[in-house]
Formats: C-alpha cells, structure tokens, sequence
C-alpha cells in the first residue's frame, strides 16, 4: 500500500499535524498525482471542526488541488505522466443517477465521493489535498492549462467554478450588469471571471476597504450594499451573494431588473425571509449553487488560460504544521487577499 | 362624452350596483369594444374592497375582457369593426423605459394603466370590463381565435396570461414534469396550457376532491402536498403556487430536481422562509410571476386557439348587480370551478 505526506488533524478542532495516509490503488482508470499546491477552502474549516455534519478523523482536508501526474493506469485515456492536473470537491459518483447522467455529479442523488471527510464507494475513507500525493479516477482529473501560474491556479478548483457555473447558467455576457457581494475567495474570483466573460460587474460590501482592489480586478465600481437599494433600483441582472451573512432579501430583490436573480453561494445556517411580492412584481428569482460539474470546472479551467485569470494567493509554508491553524484563524477573520494555498514541497 | 354602462362600487366594501361611467374618446390609435363577457378574478376583490391599496371609487373592476371592435381610430391598423378582440390588466404603459422597450409592458417601470382602478396618463380614472363597452388602444388590445368558446375565453386575458408566462419562461415541454398547486381559475388553467404544451403535470392540494377534475384537464396525477415531500423528492422541473397560502418552502424545494424553480403567482401576503441550503444543494430556484405581456398574451390567445383551450366557466346573469356580490362570496370561499364570467348583455 503506497502512502502520502499530509497534514492531519486527528479530532474535531485539535491541531494540525503531520502524518502519513494511504492513497487509493493505481487501477486501470487511475492517475496518480504529485501535488504541488493546495488551496485552503472555508469549508475545510468548518470541516475540521466538525461544525457542518460528523467528520471522519484523521482528516486531510483539501479540495482545491493542483500537481503532476506521476503514473497512469492502463485504460486511462486522457492524461499521461507530466500532465498539469487538477481535482476539486469530489473523486467519484454513482454515475448513474439522473443528475450524474445529464452530467451534473456534483449533484449526484447516491452521493458522490466527497475528496475529503468521505467514504469511497469500497468503505475506504477519503484524503484531501493537504498531502503530497493522491490518487482520483481520471473521470474526476481536469487539466490546468500550462500558461497560468500553478500555485495560483489551485483556487480555481473550487472557489473558481462555484463563481462560473452561476455566471454560466445565468448567462454573464457583455450587456450584463453583475453584482458579486463580497469580495473574498469566492468573489474576487466571480469578478475576474464575470469581467472576463464580457459582464459589467460591481462588488458590493459592507466598507470600502476593499474598492481598490475590486476596480483593479476589473469592477466597474465598488458598493456599500445598504446605500443602494434606493439608488439602484431595477440595475442589476444577476447578483452573486458569496458572503454568509443574513440577506436583506425584501430591499436586495428590488435591485434587480425584470428577470434578474439573486444567487446564495454562501449560506448563514439560518432562515432566510423574503416577501413574495418583490419577486412576482418583476419576474425575479432566488437561486442557489454549490459547486459545479466536472465539464463547467474543466471549461472554467481552459477560459482561465485563455484570460490568464488565477486567484490572488498568499503561499504557504507549511514545514511547521501549525501555519495551518493560523491561516485557518486568518480565513475566518476574513484576513487573507484572497486565498491561502499550500505549498506542498514543505508537506 | 361617450359612456358605458357598468356596474360599480362606490366605496370600499359596497354592494355593487349599475350605473354609466365614461369611455375614452376614440382618439387615432384607439379601438371601441362592445364588451361581450368579462371574467371575475380574484384581484378584482381585493381591490373592490381596498384591500391591497388605497382604490379609486366609483370603481368598474373587470381585466379579463372579451368583445366585438364596433370602431376603429384612423391610425388603427391591427383590427376592424367586427373582430374578435381581448383587453387583459392594463390597457397603456410608458412604452419608454427599460421594461417597455424590451416587451414588457407589464413591468413598465413609470407605472401601466392599470385596466381599472388605475388612471390614464392624462389623470382620467380607468374603468374595467363590468359594464359594456371600453376604448383602448389597439397596441393593449389582443386578437381572440374564432374558434374558441368567447364566454369561456375571457379569462386567459389575465389568469391565462398568468400561467402561461412562467411555463414560456421555464420552458414547459415533453420532457418535463410540472406541479400545479392548487387547482382553481389559475390552476385549471396552468394544467391545460402545461398539458398543451407537452409537460407531464400533477396537481397539489390539500384534499383530493378535485382529483377527477384535475385528471380531465389532463393531469397525470392528484397529489396531497404534505404527502410528497419524501415521495417526490427530486422529482419536478417546475412547481407553479397558484395559492395564496404560506409554503413550507425547505420540503417543498426538496421535490424540485437539480435546476427546478417554484414560482409563485398567488401571494399570502407573509413573509416566506426558507434555508438557502435547499437551494445550493441542486442549483433550485424561487422565482415569482403575476402576469405577462402583450406579446405573450397573444401567443397564448393563439396557442388555447390552435388547442381548442378555454377556462371552465360559471356564465352569471347580471341583471340583478347582486349577482356580483353572490359571486364574489363564492369566489373567497373557493366555491366556483372554475371562474365566473359576466354575460355583459346582462348589464
């Protein structure tokens, strides 16, 4: 059984550490990946301290992995040693379900392989990409286009097509007006992407501390959310909700256009409320998503090299564990621009 | 001046009556109705009764109206004398700002002429479809099939157009499965447009005493909406609320497949709640409608031609003004299957 270096936390909030974790088999439809970068996800700290459902422990969280495949099993079509490789939230699924069927496994109705904090189909727990190695069925390998910097482009494997598949559905183009409220690791890659796809995007927070940074990645302008709900009535087509704060629904809804929508990429965990009447009056919606498909993720992955778009980092070191735990306290204070990703050389 | 005769309320609340109000002048793009029939919607009750905002009294209620065009402006080009014509909820709109522009009028933003208890632009009252002739102009006026039952036709003016906007919109077809909640004048209506159109449609209600009914218009099925939310999870594309009542949105939006929207067309007139995860979890949508526009209205006028559609009617005799108030008893107490429409040689 072949291992992996990885950074693991043993119990629900204990520190992390590092240790060693098996990695799954090379079969036939397998690639075995070198991982070179891995981004910190907030929900791999909700996940390591058990805040969402049980954990299984040892965890490795990761899911935003980048890195070189390393060996191909013998059926395996589409990759071959050398290749800049990419996985995100999930490793596997039914493949059979109605969703898994018209492509969209990562709403698989058996339940799809989580990459970390799951089970594979054969009982095995699942190990994410704060390691230095990992196994995946090339079905749920994308390729990183070669010219975008690889570090940075670890992000665009969750963070960056939980943005996309929304801007896709909804169609962001030229003629759009977008607003992405909250500029984090999901937003500020919703706003490169949106400019990228021809939108007229606005950021919308609570302080302007961010405005800056959001007119460099290409924002038409920036907004304090509760100053607009008089002065931009009807304006927007699509707004992109990445915060997890309560939404003022009533006030927000009126700042789209006929036939606009409101999206929650973020969730607060509590009950949202919302009159009716602000959505019958002009066709509007409110919609939610999660994540993407394996086809968006890989076309989000290939618009990201043709635009060179990759996410703002800041790498990390990980030869002593415990800068882990202090970028996890630096992610929920919200203090990173934009996303922390591991090096793991230092693993 | 010319008048019409009509029956009215002149004050909130008051028993209806007849009476004579004014018609439009037949200016160059302006078209005479003789007012045929005219369907009682459940709005019509609320505003007669001030209950939604402050009315204009002596008000004419009356949006779903039938008749013969007895005269026709200069300008007029669409229709002529004799011709089989609808008029739905407003009869003007500023045809300048974005909505109007785009085709929709129904969301103009400066505010449409409400078809009654409106005013016209030049701050004349607008008077409805109780009474027997109208004066609009021809761009709010829409074509009637000749082959329909014209009584039976007066309600796809407005709960015809109603329905038929969001199954346009989520694109209904063969393929999809749609749920109707609540099997009355919109109701019966969405599962013959739905059914028109390909969709395999289910009704939800509380009790299954419209079963038969709902089977007749081509329903697949009669389902008790509490009973559902295990049994048909992940199962519609579209559910359109044609209640007024408040939803238990997390169970219902559980029966929704990935991409499936609820929309609501009736209102309680309460906040609704909901958690945002059964919304990212499958990529679901709360939407809202309350009409359509000129445009589709016509397509659907022409579709219910081409599929021989009309509402199940209760024709009332207004002889007796009365008969209105009877009429409007037995709306609120959802007595009536499955729309009244006002025989206007009666008025």
């Amino acid at each position: 059984m072949s291992t992996a270096k990885a950074i693991l936390t043993k119990a629900p909030g204990a520190k992390f550490e590092k240790g060693e974790v098996p990695t799954r088999s090379l079969g036939p439809e397998m690639v075995a990946i070198d991982i070179k970068y891995s981004g910190i996800c907030h929900s791999d700290i909700h996940q390591a301290r058990d805040e969402w459902f049980e954990g299984a422990y040892p965890m490795v969280p990761g899911h935003e992995i980048v890195g070189l495949v390393t060996a191909a099993g013998e059926n395996v079509t589409s990759f071959k040693v050398g290749d800049r490789v990419g996985v995100g939230t999930f490793v596997d699924s039914c493949r059979t379900c109605e969703p898994c069927a018209s492509g969209n496994e990562n709403f698989c109705r058996t339940g799809n392989v989580q990459t970390y904090n799951g089970h594979h189909y054969d009982g095995d727990p699942s190990y994410g990409g704060y390691a230095n190695a990992i196994v995946v069925d090339q079905n749920y390998v994308m390729r990183v286009p070669e010219n975008i910097d690889f570090a940075a482009s670890a992000p665009l494997l969750c963070a960056g097509v939980t943005v996309y598949t929304p801007l896709k559905h909804w169609k962001a183009g030229p003629g759009m007006k977008v607003g992405v409220m909250g500029l984090g690791g999901l937003g500020h890659l919703a706003v490169k992407l949106a400019v990228a796809m021809g939108a007229e995007v606005y950021v919308l927070g609570r302080s302007a501390s961010k405005a800056e940074d959001a007119k460099k990645m290409g924002a038409q302008d920036y907004l304090i959310t509760s100053e607009i709900y008089e002065t931009h009535k009807n304006f927007f087509h699509l707004l992109l909700n990445t915060t997890s704060a309560d939404l003022d629904l009533d006030p927000l809804l009126g700042t789209l256009k006929v036939g606009g929508t409101l999206v929650y990429l973020g969730l607060s965990g509590n009950p949202q409320s919302f009159n009716a009447g602000g959505l019958v009056t002009s066709l509007r919606s409110i919609a939610g998503i999660n994540t993407g498909n394996i086809s968006d993720t890989q076309e989000m992955l290939d618009l990201c090299g043709e635009k060179n778009i990759v996410s703002d980092i800041e790498l990390l070191d990980a030869t002593d564990a415990a800068a882990v735990d202090e970028a996890y306290e630096r992610v929920v204070k919200a203090d990173v621009r934009y996303r922390f990703v591991i090096d793991a050389a230092t693993i």
